[in-house]
């Protein structure tokens, strides 16, 4: 890896003017209408080095609804809640199916592939409602204290809309229970996957929290153990192979680096050593992962020659 | 990573001493003769370092038939042949499904998932049936060249053996011809396939031959280029995502390396600017891979922290 | 046809005791435990005939469980309530899958493959809940003036069973709602499904009550219209090609009338322009239809000589 | 059922001139050239009584290319050849897929779902190609006796055609075998399959041809044993379920008869003890039926009220 900082901010806004001048493609998620409303040509860039720096360009300071990112954050507590007993409930294979696929499920008896499509957060988001007195407080606090802002907030409008169109995850939830996968009441579920999905963070904010990934599990601010060292080697593994949908394949062959897609547009890619890139734009492709956002990680991956694959 | 290579040579027999003292489990390929025929307790491991030095304990210089391992060979000659062009053919995403499975075939329209599943393997030999005037020879003088070993050779009864098994892949090779996707008659398709997977070589050859791939491209030993960084960043990227079939996802979040495994029970691990493991034991798991082959690569990674996703 | 009635009530017992020597195989259904509370020994047939004559014999006046059998008749109340809008949500195709499939329900967007399966069942729940100011009560008084016995009654220990163990219907039910194939709120879809397939009934009443579909929709009994004779002929349709699951087509194969099985160990069979068979055991096959009603039905069918396929 | 035949020819000559009518639909099948080269415009139907009488219309005496219409005989040969040992290797249940679908071959591990789909019409193949020592002569045959014109040939042009088409045919074949349900050589059982394929003929020598089905095994002209009264019985089951792909529930909703179509454009409809339609009309409709040759059979079972359901 090449990894040279010097210039980076000005190759971040480098990468945001290209961006900027493509037309838009795709379209911004219209599943709910909450995040239908969300402005096409807003996008932004971060890159949080382990170092303690931080980088950004454009709209990178507007908060954005995180949705899938949080399946990451989710994973952690629960691993760090129930231990490996977690693996006995979801496996950690790429899925090979789009992202929110109950043919899967079915077929493979109510045991999600893996714990960052819908069906398998879904499953993570019953072990931490069964397991904490108030998940979606302890959640916000997680998340409020790995990004160091007390500010963070769950977005009520985009909730309320997550939950009157929520029909496609309580049929995966309702799945799961008919296998015996499900331990909490289904509403109990939802309202706590809906809750995560709807917290607002902006690219700085989400580079940031996640820099525990790129230092072997310590936060580097604040020096605290967020996960094992293990575990943190498991979550990258399973970012890179089913992080980005049905799109994970390529993106390690394009990019070569763990990272997660929302809905809401934003895009996380995590750098061994090194530190974590979000970018943020909200037109989706077909894989429903950020057009744009994906553009700016791969951009600056290459420049950087930050791929794990090389 | 620490790799840490002095006492590599006592640690690999150690490994080998504990995994001899397991109980073997699994069964040896049986789906054709000529494979089921091979001694069970057979094991051996070597690891080939980019900077010249190889180490081996067991069985590592008794030649097996390298079967799927073959795959990633193919994938090199068809990308230095035919370039991105091949893109259009086979895509690069995991499958999950079983390694023969005909099912996703259909699905996605004679479109292979990735090329180091049975399908893609079989439209990679199809190209280099279709591009090489002699694609059999061409293929059995890379590997020579590879392993600078001009003695590796052929197993005619494994190949007389797959050809008479091949029910399977011939249905592969038809039904991608009906969506249009091979270009050559499928016997000589076919008849490239099994001659590749039915090379024999041990351990020690095929570390070295990979090298390359640890080594963006060029081939340490002889300093050749044998392809270009980016397409060993992606075969690496597709080793990783894909490369131990339905397990691929298991193998990224316990060892963490680009990796490939053959039924004939070799598994081969490339370590990016450090060197390549191969490890060798006939009996299989549930997914075809090696047990005991996947528990030294898992050993000596751990023992050297070579994990990729640290 | 020879449908010979002169000592129908003799081969009936006859049979039936031949039935009773057979060991008893398969297993009552325990996916709720009401069910599973009846014994196996339990069996009876009767038949009903369209000039008005009732034969039975064995245990033919104990009520038991409807079950699936149920999907007849809110099938006719549904097609009698809003015509041939009804098959613009569910379609009349043979399904190729287990019962309470839910895979071919993602494939087909929502539409489920016909009436008959459970998911098809729950969108006929829904069209009813939806259409009738009670749709329970109506159902109910549909059934008791069927057969002519207002004491046919909704069992409620086997209704809370059903709802406590319906995690599997619920997910079929919000995987239409996803695709916007379900009008009412879930949990009055499946109170309605999970209440007519709680009504008690014995074979007598069940044969009675169908009689209408071997009478070109005319209850011979009453003379009233039940349903016009363009939907007879389609109701039977649909029970010749789907009406045992997924052992439809063994059924047309070995016994050949329309028919209709429940989990609760009822099958009943219709013989056009004659009458119609009620046989009931408890002990399911794998397919989920009764190992000695099906006996008792194919033993009278190939008796009378009553196959439409001849 | 009405089965009034006078006026019967002014009613076939009525029902051709309403279709002439209507504006093409659909789209002649074009995935082998010989088939694609016949005019869209042409038409015919003919019914065939068990007492002896044929009425016809249209171009019901040029003769067309039979395809899967051959597969009723094929079967017929095949069950009188191995009796009940056939249904060890091929099920009587309706698919629930399109005709050629492999995916349900391999979930059922190489038995096909009925013998009426591709697969099951391949199976069928093996079996008269391993159990005659001529099969396709015996097939000629077979057609020539029923259909009692020595003139019956084989379209030598659509043979090759098929021939050099054959690949998805070759795929559902050679995957039969990797399950070990083939025992012949896989080109002998294409050579057989497209052989009885190729066969041409006309409406009239159809309806003809299929009288034993409607008159319980007999062939009414010449009083010879064609089949076994049960077996007729299990053709016209199977017909009824699945002979018109995955249309079939829908034929059987609206017709109400036994019936098979072929990609040629043949419709042949069984009427249990009364006789057999043929109707013919090239363009097809997506599940691969004719679909004036549908409507055509559709009228008159309506006008003459044929239907086994009522």
């Amino acid at each position: 890896m090449i990894k040279d900082i010097s210039n980076l901010q000005a190759k971040l806004e480098e990468l945001l003017i290209t961006q900027q001048n493509l037309k838009t493609q795709g379209h911004v998620a219209d599943y709910i209408p909450a995040l239908a409303e969300v402005s096409p040509t807003l996008m932004g860039i971060s890159v949080a080095t382990v170092d303690g720096k931080v980088f950004g360009a454009g709209d990178d300071k507007i908060p954005f609804s995180i949705q899938s990112i949080s399946k990451i954050f989710g994973l952690v507590m629960a691993m760090n809640r129930i231990g490996d007993d977690l693996w006995q409930r979801v496996n950690m294979e790429p899925s090979g199916q789009p992202f929110n696929s109950i043919i899967q499920l079915e077929w493979e008896k109510g045991i999600p592939r893996n714990p960052v499509i819908n069906a398998g957060a879904l499953l993570i988001a019953d072990v931490l409602a069964s397991h904490f007195s108030a998940s979606k407080l302890a959640f916000l606090s997680f998340m409020r204290s790995l990004s160091g802002d007390n500010n963070i907030y769950i977005d009520n409008h985009v909730y309320q809309s997550e939950l009157s169109h929520g029909s496609r995850n309580a049929a995966l939830a309702y799945l799961m229970k008919s296998f015996g996968n499900i331990e909490a009441e289904i509403p109990d579920v939802l309202s706590h996957y809906f809750t995560q999905c709807s917290i607002s963070m902006n690219c700085q904010q989400l580079a940031t929290s996640l820099l525990f990934l790129a230092n072997k599990g310590i936060d580097p601010r604040t020096k605290n153990s967020i996960c094992t060292p293990r575990d943190t080697h498991r979550v990258n593994a399973i970012l890179s192979t089913s992080g980005m949908y049905d799109q994970s394949g390529e993106f390690a062959f394009s990019v070569g680096l763990p990272a997660k897609s929302g809905v809401g547009g934003g895009v996380v890619a995590v750098v061994p050593n090194y530190g974590v890139i979000c970018a943020w734009s909200p037109p989706l492709n077909k894989y429903g992962n950020s057009i744009i956002g994906t553009n700016l990680v791969l951009g600056i991956a290459e420049e950087l020659g930050l791929s794990i694959y090389h």
